[in-house]
């Protein structure tokens, strides 16, 4: 065993202690063996709680095959672990462009009938590439807000190959791992890459979907001082009535001490910005893809740029300095250890259920973009508030009578 | 003109000034008279904000006969006020409940051709006693929670007599109202009524929907431990993610000094809760109807009660004393001026637009509950921004084209 | 008996209730009668927790003569309760400038022994006109902060004439009272003077001290996006790293949707800062006297004005409408019941040891301003804690020699 | 340059680029020299931000020997970044308890004429064993609670050999550095050690000081449920007026997910404690010395320990595993950057103006503790709001006028 795949062991073992709730689902999978058969190719960010997603799918009786969704988000030694413990893991930390689509493509060269993917990269792979697999898999789960959006088009343009369980709609997924997860890990990664101080600064966010509005608290939380912007004018209301400011990037780009996007859109900061953007502001992308602060225009703008600390690089555009954290890509999961366990144990055990789902469903199945189904999502919920042991009120029957009944007055 | 009237209309001269969404509204219906010729049958908590609504109906071009939807929360210098402009008002505060039936027959009376609802009593009289007009309806809008409840059960089981108008599900109601609305109004109400400081109190809030978490929010901001007390899952999930304790009601009562009902249903605290209490628990309803706090049980447990201070009922139980707030009606109503302003001048303009909606589409609607229209519903939470002078973004057309467009990755 | 003094007398019984701090020491004055042969006047806001203090200062053998320290704060149904028990009270809500002296000279006329003062009036008047009887006064307690800093400048000059307990510097008062209390009550005056939402407001908080950050924490908790103006550069710092925007009041002017004074100064707002104010600005004070805001600079640059709402002044300057709350005196006592109860509870404790600690060590102390003794600050907090039903821990022996040890170390 | 040492010194820049205060005050002593030929001896915790005041105090003309104040704080490549400059560092990352000591020895070798220290143990060593040179030390600054704490029971003792400046006592070091530094920074450092969510657990702080309700703040906002164990009954009452739950640790420690000391006592988590614990909980010291959880008592109880990921050490105790995080030591140091920069800004500009004032005054020093002198406070805070650029509010004449003239009045 490899000094690394140890560590990699521990990191699993942590995860598993505090996965409390894809634990009992586990307890199921195992028992049951839903999953027989079935081999299940995933691209997600390779770290110890994906490993015991992995090995929950496996519990289940499935094969999997797994690489990473974000070729900076891997964490070597569980990579290890899972190669180590013999399964099919083709992910590595700092992979190229060329390599990462390797690795894709290898997850779709395992012939998978199932796929479970964060940001839609291998699904769209299927769909762009690989063709000649894409008609055999019955049944794919998508975790983020980023990969939904690009699904629902492609259902709507009707190019979509087979069904979808759109995970990130899940209520015990979009309203606790957008939200109280990317809330605390983004700034995990933005204290570990800077150091600085959170209160007083003027913190700037783009985007209050559920991301940004956990972004948002957590900075209020932390004792910033918060402006929102957004293309949304109900999100944006929402934004005031919280107690933010509300402006355009525009005008919020001379204000802000530290900017962090979480909008699922293209060049929502770019030059136009930088150029009235204070001397020291720092960047920080929280949403999927790299593509929410233009670095091209950055790069464009800028006489030379070092790394000042692990994952921060200084930018020098000759009258002010901008430092941009961990290249504009997800700073929680390249800065820190990605989303705090408790959150991810939730949204795997959403996976989990799709995956298995699916399986079960894909004949009655169409191709389209799903829903979690209810009754599995209030599993979750209630699979987890055990877990915590809290116990919470039932309706009485006469409570049951009284809602369904409009006969009841003043 | 009364003196009671003069005080009326300066209430109402205030309200308008503050309601500066309506008024963007109320200008489009002076100049296109969408209303005219239709008569509006309205059952509302007839106070200065309320007025503004009748008002802007007027300006459109309709004729209008109103009274409450509460015994109990009619401001009387305001309905004089209505009255004295020569409005049919027919509200009271403190009618019995023959009266105030009487009332609402007399909107029926008046032969509206679109009924606006708050509780939607008036909606389920027609359906119960007066089917002699349901059918003349074109359509009703229903404000509340508890009432589109009902609605939905009705439509369920195919008895509704004409399409109603969910204004409550509308974003620009329950995200506002409901939240920012019942959570302040609320506790104006409680520190009204009590004089009491809220730091270091432990709240319970029975109800974490949109008016439950409102509430608790605001008691956290008021230095409060709060416990939330849900049926709901995935609710009860997203309490304890917010910093709650969560439990059921049975264990609960045994910590609060103030208890407030948020659930829309019944006999959410009752004699079993009165039982295990503190001496000098506090119980306040912030539902629409009396019936959260089990009234009969609390009088039945008690040897006396008397009014301690306006609107506070002291229990004695015996071995101790329970004080409950404004009979156990909605306590933001009936002990204060109702909802802020601001919140108002949303619901109502939706209100406004659903009116209209209904006059210029019911020949194609069907027997339903439909939400408001999303387009109306954004063109509120627009007018709302402009008029407080807020400017947001707008997606440039390469973000456009980004969303959509599946073919972009990593 | 008075229908007026029976709404007093329950008002009196429910702060009664809810004052389980001074129900101890009302229990020690009754048993041991320290106060017994001593005369004591009082210059207090008169409601109902005021009239607890009464009552438990003539437990304690005294006899009281009291009277209001503000034209406007006087509930004249308690004032009619004490007066309806013998006890001798001067106060009328809404007495003129010269009767409110009347009063105050009534009170000296009774030849107190001890004064217990808010706002410190009684004793500059003593000070200024009533020499006659200053010298025989044993000591004087004093509430607030206004009157602390005036008392100290005397005793700087050389010309205080008694011991002045400095009851505002209490640890439990300042820190509760000024904080918890004025944070609270100001918000509930501004709400029921105004009905306006706060969520959403820009709040201008003139003041950082601890009045100034109650008020200020207070309207982050109701949603409002706060600035705060200061003077002192460590409180102007500290309002930074909570979240506050900070800046001088001629930019704030600017900004402010409402705006409160709580500095303990003069004219903090005026003229120049009238003229830079948004339309539709509502202005109140929480300080102890009405000069925070200039109301004479407000009357000359007006045209015309009017009460819109109850306690609510429409100023028109022409350009825009001002709306000044409560004539500019404090807001929480004219407009609502005062100090939430809870915290009355401890202060007025504090007042009740003061009082006893001036009859039986007058002879001690010399003709200065003096903090309330340690030992019975921290007797009230811990009659508190106890009556809250709250237990902390107690250092263990190791504990309190590691403390007091110097020797230990890495 | 060794390789690590240029890492050191890339975060010695970004530090000093955060650190504008103390430029103001470099700027100064590189102009007026003003500790030319004084040596100064340090017990820091050597990093990025500490380098930054050694490189101030050398601008100011001194010559510097420094060693750490925790044997694992440490940076590694900072202290070789400072060697390389030439400056005389002791430190090292993982040193033993006696090349610890070894360390702090070699500085008082240096012969300094003032000590800089943090937790004194530097202090300490010099009373205990090095009187050698105890008494041609002309004073030293210290910076923790702690230390201050000891060094009064020294001067009550009058055993104190020179002058210490409490800088810890300096508004711009206490209010600051204790609330919002170790506030956030203690956070950073468990978040890294552990990767769990902080919303919905309970979180118990021990000590409600400056340090104690900085971490219970930003665990509010992170989500957290907290109770708070105090002594101090003010405190205490306090915490419950936040709208913490308050009780004793022996009945806390059933209910916590993660504990945190903040106490500047011994053994405040002892065996007693860890019995009554749940499965799975976390304990972490924000304290400056390892003694406030009783690791003693914790491997005694446990079977087996090992080290579960960086950092978290987990303790079998049969029935239960604990996990202690960097072995009770200051959680912030070890594990994570130590303190924000900008705090970090104020703290130190307060050590560089002690040096300053103890070389300019210590004639007419006593061998006692002081406090910064005010001016040399308030000046810090008037240089970070410049170097912030936030503009503060002036006293008009008029109003300083008002402020000592106590004839006014009602």
């Amino acid at each position: 065993m490899f000094m690394n795949a140890e560590s990699g062991y521990r990191k699993i073992e942590w995860a598993k202690r505090n996965m409390k709730t894809l634990a009992k689902i586990r307890e199921e999978f195992r028992r049951e063996k839903p999953l027989e058969g079935y081999k299940i190719g995933m691209a997600l960010h390779v770290e110890a709680k994906t490993a015991v997603l992995v090995l929950t799918l496996i519990e289940g009786g499935a094969e999997v095959a797994i690489t990473g969704c974000n070729p900076l988000s891997t964490q070597d030694d569980v990579a290890e672990a899972l190669r180590d413990m013999g399964i099919k893991c083709f992910a590595r930390r700092g992979m190229s462009r060329e390599e990462y689509y390797e690795a894709l493509n290898k997850v779709i060269d395992f012939k998978p009938d199932v796929v479970v993917d964060d940001g839609a990269d291998l699904i769209f792979l299927l769909h762009k590439e690989r063709l000649d697999w894409a008609d055999n898999v019955l049944g794919a789960s998508e975790e983020t807000t980023t990969g939904v959006i690009r699904l629902r088009a492609m259902e709507r343009e009707g190019v979509l190959r087979f069904p979808v369980i759109a995970v990130n709609d899940a209520y015990t997924k979009f309203l606790f791992d957008n939200r109280y997860g990317t809330g605390q890990s983004t700034w995990d990664g933005i204290l570990r890459a800077t150091n600085v101080l959170i209160a007083g600064k003027t913190v700037v966010v783009a985007g209050y979907g559920w991301c940004g509005r956990g972004i948002a608290m957590r900075a209020k939380g932390l004792g910033a001082n918060v402006i929102v912007t957004e293309v949304d004018e109900i999100r944006a209301l929402e934004a005031v009535m919280d107690g933010f400011r509300v402006m355009p990037m525009k005008e919020a780009c001379k204000y802000g001490d530290i900017f962090i996007t979480a909008t699922g859109n293209i060049n929502v900061i770019r030059g136009e910005h930088f150029k009235l953007m204070k001397d020291g502001a720092i960047l920080a992308n929280a949403g999927h893809f790299n593509v929410e602060i233009c670095i091209q225009d950055l790069e464009e703008m800028s006489k030379s740029k070092r790394e000042i600390r692990p994952y921060l690089t200084e930018y020098d555009l000759g009258d002010k300095k901008l430092y941009l954290i961990a290249e504009g890509r997800l700073v929680n999961l390249v800065v820190g250890d990605g989303h705090p366990i408790e959150v991810m144990d939730m949204s795997f055990s959403d996976q989990a259920l799709a995956v298995r789902y699916i399986v079960e469903n894909h004949e009655k199945l169409e191709k389209k973009v799903y829903r979690l189904p209810e009754e599995l999502d209030r599993k979750v919920a209630r699979l987890k508030l055990e877990s915590m042991g809290i116990e919470i009120d039932k309706l009485t029957e006469e409570q049951i009578r009284y809602l369904s009944d409009w006969r009841y007055g003043t």
